[in-house]
């Protein structure tokens, strides 16, 4: 099954060796760190590591655009926050309100209806949506060189998986046309659901209440309640992926880290430390102390999108 | 792919034609019912659905020996209950105590190590624990017409998940053996994690804390979180799985609801609405009334391991 020349996209050095080295390691059969298919597991981040997060991650825009939605229904959104700032198209004033008015933000454009009604609203938003600077649909504003890696893993026989802190139900509307990974191995930040037996027809309703935010240290733990093994291989690029990546990497037998440094502001956008949504900059620093392979944009990569 | 003679275990009957005319038109490209690959999701209740639950759930024996054990290095706990009914066979007395001191019996037994740590002691056991009155290994206690149905539907295109109010962990630690259900297909009841990163190797410590007792209306709520999308086929044999049932039962197109009624005395062990642990009531009076297909262990199995 495996490609003649596989990651195409990635240029020759210690990162796409180190994947490839990794890969055959885990295959070779009877050889010394051969991986049952079973244990094949590996994880991704999304926001930033398969997908643009600059200026913002795709969900906000989502967001943004459901309270233009809802606003024209309902006039006295726009007198109230986090909504005002939002319709004003000031973020400044959005982000400093603190994390609570986010939520409110996210409850009032991911809840109050079905999961399945929900997921049909965000497909129909990523049919026409375009990411303002990429000019490209959001669900084409994904890294080349990842769906090649995506598509290797999967001919080695892995099971690859989104471990984001992304809305779970919002990234089950496109992943698997994005990346061709099936809504039951999206593991995201949820809401509380509630059970409506009261019709003909059951459902779940998204309420306005937080189940979970799933980043940092959330991200091991979900993978321990979703899929009950530690990964081999985990891919994040930021501060937000440091728990899952050392999960992964300190296993036993083979194991990859791999942390996206975006570096490149001539073909997408040069941040780490600064970028207040989810910055990287412990994981840069310990990335060598915890055996974490740094793959660089520039560098690494011949092509993005 | 599928089998010239599918079910050779079931009887012909209503129960296995409404079986193969489901997969049937869900398979059928083309046809007005045809669901894609990805939608074909199968869960099925684990106790008393997938394999024997009487007198007591598999993991009720697992915990009784990890009593044992425990005890044997701490003597203290002979004196403190709920182990000293335990230890004294004394399940009348175990199982008046109420649903905190099952809690404490389950953490005692279930938690205080990680979940690898704990995967390999459940495993170790089942290389060995014997069912008391079947006389075979508990992992080996399965429905044979209920194996042939999971092999059935995987052969069609259909995801096969567990969703029981047992431990997840737990059910992991056999359920690819026992049934071909990898671990991450397994949804079930859980404690809480702890990420510990202390150490050079990271790890998920098991919480003596509850995280979810996955039974009733919890069943749909997991799934919802965990899969995402609403099953085609549920089987259950509980009141403890009616909200599954019809759950899956009243979504859109094609579905299948299975209700296994264990009226075969001769064979196992008649049971339904006294059953103290898991009784089946509600949803046998109402099955008819949601559409869901009865099975008669009695009349539609021919074998029953």
């Amino acid at each position: 099954m495996a490609n003649s020349q596989p990651l195409p996209s990635w240029n020759d050095g210690a990162a796409k060796s180190a994947i490839l080295d990794f890969v055959a390691r885990v295959t070779k059969e009877g050889g010394p760190e051969f991986a049952p298919s079973a244990e094949r597991i590996a994880v991704f981040d999304n926001d930033g590591t398969l997908c643009c997060e600059q200026p913002l991650q795709t969900q906000f825009f989502f967001a943004f655009n459901r309270v233009e939605e809802l606003s024209a229904k309902d006039p006295t959104m726009a007198e109230r926050q986090p909504f005002k700032a939002v319709l004003e198209h000031d973020y400044n004033t959005l982000f400093g309100l603190g994390l609570q008015a986010l939520y409110e933000l996210a409850f009032a454009t991911h809840a109050g209806i079905t999961d399945e009604e929900f997921v049909e609203i965000a497909r129909g938003w990523f049919t026409t949506a375009k990411h303002p600077k990429v000019g490209r649909l959001f669900k084409e504003c994904v890294y080349r060189p990842q769906l090649e890696l995506l598509a290797y893993l999967r001919e080695n026989g892995f099971k690859t998986y989104i471990v984001s802190a992304g809305g779970a139900d919002f990234m089950r509307a496109f992943a698997d046309e994005a990346y061709g990974i099936p809504r039951e191995q999206v593991i995201g930040s949820s809401v509380k659901l509630r059970f409506d037996s009261g019709g003909d027809r059951v459902s779940l309703s998204k309420l306005s209440e937080l189940n979970l935010f799933n980043d940092r240290e959330a991200k091991p733990l979900s993978i321990g309640l979703h899929i009950g093994r530690r990964p081999l291989l985990a891919f994040g690029n930021s501060d937000g992926d440091l728990a899952m990546m050392r999960y992964a990497r300190s296993g036993s037998g083979p194991r990859l880290a791999l942390l996206l440094h975006h570096d490149d502001a001539e073909r997408e956008v040069a941040y780490d430390r600064e970028f207040r949504l989810s910055p990287l900059s412990e994981a840069l620093d310990k990335a060598e102390a915890y055996g974490i392979t740094v793959v660089s944009m520039k560098r690494d990569w011949n092509a993005v999108f």
